[in-house]
């Protein structure tokens, strides 16, 4: 996939899936992301904290081959090094994580680069640094998901990023059911949403309602 | 520093240190290899778990500069990313990280590519796999210093690679002072030693004490 099709997928998708094997139901990241992909979600980051580089790499591997043949967005969290083995669309980075001109460098200009915000400053250096192709925005609300993430930024900061950051950007944190409709009518384009996929029974049922709660927040 | 200079420093020298901040006495990372550097040691190996990657970045940039100025080899251990990122002479991984080929496709080949090995079979297939410059040979004897390595081989395997195996290796693992000279007199050309190093209040002391302790054994 080329950069401009990966960013196409971000550009025009409602929904952004990431992988959270604990919070799984006992199902494998693999299964996981075949679920996403029959649900219809266009772009999906695997994230995996706890695994060796090696089990990492062979999942990855697979989930790669899935995401290339379904045409989805794979956006590999942190590690440049496995986002790089596993030739994917693009890395999503932390504030805490390789500086963004120095990830820029080692993946080229055909991969796409991701990073996580949570104040204006941050928005604003991101577009300052001219290297990065989205921005996260969040936490939006209280998230248990993330083990070192920072206090929930509300929906102030997001209400700031629409306004006057033009890089585009997921919303995260938090977001649920019950809330996303009120993240979409602030003027979020897309939603990145952790237990409230990974932990449904039924994923592209689970998907289709959220997409149905997004929808309400546009009637 | 090119791939030639880097290995010669590897095939020539006695000692190979290695990072390990939360055995030395308090120093940071920098303030060791400062004295690594002062103390002769011409290998040095960047080693360390447990810090957001934008300090491994940060630090391990000015030990690049260090090393550097000094004609010293530097190895960042695992994070192929990092080493990457800071030009460092080599990087060194284990058996769980990403495989071999994988990594020296990334790397190049004006990077030494390190792999700890514990066993013959690991050892054959770091020859065959035809892209590793040096292996790794050990836990020798016991040591607390990893925290997810495995039963010490002994000195069994130490022989074996000795007889049997072309390819450059250090030996690790447990090497203190008063064992260092069983190892070479079996034919180790080069030793890691972690805590026995760093953790000394005075390190070129403690090295020129170790390097006394190898000699004694070609008498």
């Amino acid at each position: 996939m080329s950069l401009g099709q990966g960013l196409t997928n971000f550009l025009t998708s409602d929904l952004y899936g990431l992988t959270a094997e604990e919070y799984s139901l006992g199902r494998s990241n693999i299964e996981i992301v075949e679920a996403m992909i029959t649900a219809g979600i266009k772009v999906i980051q695997y994230r995996e904290k706890e695994k060796k580089a090696l089990y990492m790499y062979q999942e990855c591997l697979k989930i790669r081959e899935l995401t290339q043949a379904a045409g989805v967005t794979l956006i590999v969290n942190d590690h440049i090094d496995l986002a790089l083995a596993v030739q994917a669309d693009g890395v999503h980075i932390g504030q805490e994580d390789l500086p963004p001109q120095i990830v820029r460098q080692l993946i080229g200009t055909s991969m796409i680069l991701g990073l996580s915000t949570h104040s204006p400053a941050q928005a604003e250096a991101a577009v300052q640094c001219g290297v990065v192709d989205y921005i996260g925005v969040g936490p939006i609300f209280a998230t248990q998901t993330k083990k070192d993430v920072c206090e929930p930024v509300g929906l102030d900061y997001l209400d700031y990023v629409v306004k006057n950051i033009q890089l585009p950007f997921v919303a995260i944190g938090g977001i649920k059911m019950n809330n996303i409709a009120e993240v979409h009518r602030r003027g979020a384009k897309i939603s990145a949403l952790v237990t409230e996929i990974v932990s449904a029974q039924n994923i592209p049922e689970q998907v289709a309602a959220i997409r149905q709660s997004i929808y309400r927040s546009s009637c």
